[in-house]
């Protein structure tokens, strides 16, 4: 029997021109496809790879599946959509491996990055990551909500650029809001907020607001959402969209 | 005369098939080629390709040759390794739109994302950026020592996964040093830290220690190093090195 293996891949933001080489030569390896059905949906078809696709929200089971089909002889790729090491697939895969059956500690388990979102819409804008930057989750199905919000001020407060992953969904209409709430009380209201939704697939949309502005707008669970440090600046343009970027220096 | 355009490309970490394909595309397509010499060697060389390579520590200069190739007509690509809007060169081409000829505003400015050093190196040992996580320069190059300490000290203790760009250099010895001993007044001395150097390339070297383990060892200017949050673990495997990974969730 051949030696099963897992391959967490990156699919990028959505453009298969955004794909590593790496990643796509991984899914064509593969014999069996494993991802939330939207993601599963980008790969081609093609004889012999056997695709099992699933509801979001159920990624540890996913993963677990994963590794007993690799531990049977399989090769496995579990795709998520951006890179799969950033709020994706790949912690559950290893939470997966540290609470399951030793042996698959010793499984072949790699790891094929990916475009995440936040890089996607930075490239998209400009260079609004230009400085020292984070990146935090807004869900609080995981963490409790006032670990969030001393995280979003601590980093308000040190004046990062924020990126945030999972804004907002039906069941966390309000994170965002509050969100945006917190970084007016430690940064101007001109300071510039990108809304970049869907980056890279037909239906992109991308706009920039001051936070004043993005105070009073909406999202989905397709957007992500970049509020500007106190150095980022708005570049305008003639020709359409303004550029976004962070400058290099920070003055003393 | 065609309409001159600069692409702003991330090269990845090295090995060509960490390229997206749209990056690969847009430098079959440039007529200069602008970079710090380690990432122009990177790319080819081909009729009718010009190679500018220049030394480190001249970004601007770099950007405004770029910016007037492009306004006369030229078809320039800049490379940066990474991904180029993360403590690369596109923040430096956008602060010399801003700062250059009122015509630049207008050209054809894009940007192709890259795999940044944190998620390459990542994906190397598993899911490390897996919770919340910050990406920060140590360099005081162009910032104040002292937002750099302020910005550490608030990402530690709100429990951020951190990564370190540009951690040591022979003009900066020490800074790597001082954020280590400031990671462990807030987090345990078993906490799993990852040197990361050339990941992907064929001088590759990726090391994982405990934060205490961590504070004795060296890096150079090739490696990212990441410090791993409270909850970040390691899982031991019988066949090499542990998987390194930080849980989705955070415990109430």
């Amino acid at each position: 029997m051949s030696r099963g293996s897992v391959t967490v891949i990156g699919l990028g933001p959505g453009d298969p021109r955004l794909l590593t080489v790496a990643a796509s030569e991984a899914l064509a390896q593969a014999d069996d496809l494993i991802g939330y059905f939207p993601y599963v949906a980008r790969v081609p078809e093609r004889p012999g790879l056997v695709r099992h696709a699933t509801d979001n929200r159920v990624e540890v089971d996913r993963a677990r599946h994963a590794l007993e089909l690799a531990a049977s002889g399989r090769r496995v790729a579990v795709v998520s959509g951006g890179d799969p090491g950033v709020f994706a697939m790949a912690a559950a895969v290893f939470e997966a491996v540290e609470q399951g059956e030793l042996e698959w500690r010793d499984l072949d388990i790699v790891v094929e990055p990916g475009i995440t979102a936040m890089l996607a819409a930075a490239a998209r804008l400009g260079a609004p990551l230009g400085g020292d930057f984070c990146a935090l989750s807004l869900s609080d199905n995981l963490k409790p909500w006032d670990v969030i919000t001393a995280r979003l001020e601590a980093v308000f407060r040190a004046d990062f650029v924020v990126a945030l992953y999972n804004p907002i969904s039906s069941a966390r209409p309000w994170q965002l809001g509050r969100a945006l709430g917190l970084a007016a009380e430690f940064r101007a209201g001109t300071v510039p907020v990108i809304f970049a939704r869907a980056v890279s697939r037909p239906d992109e949309a991308i706009c920039v607001l001051t936070l004043d502005a993005a105070r009073e707008a909406t999202a989905d669970m397709a957007t992500i959402v970049i509020i500007g440090a106190s150095g980022t600046r708005m570049i305008e343009r003639a020709s359409g969209q303004p550029f976004v970027y962070t400058p290099r220096s920070v003055p003393r």
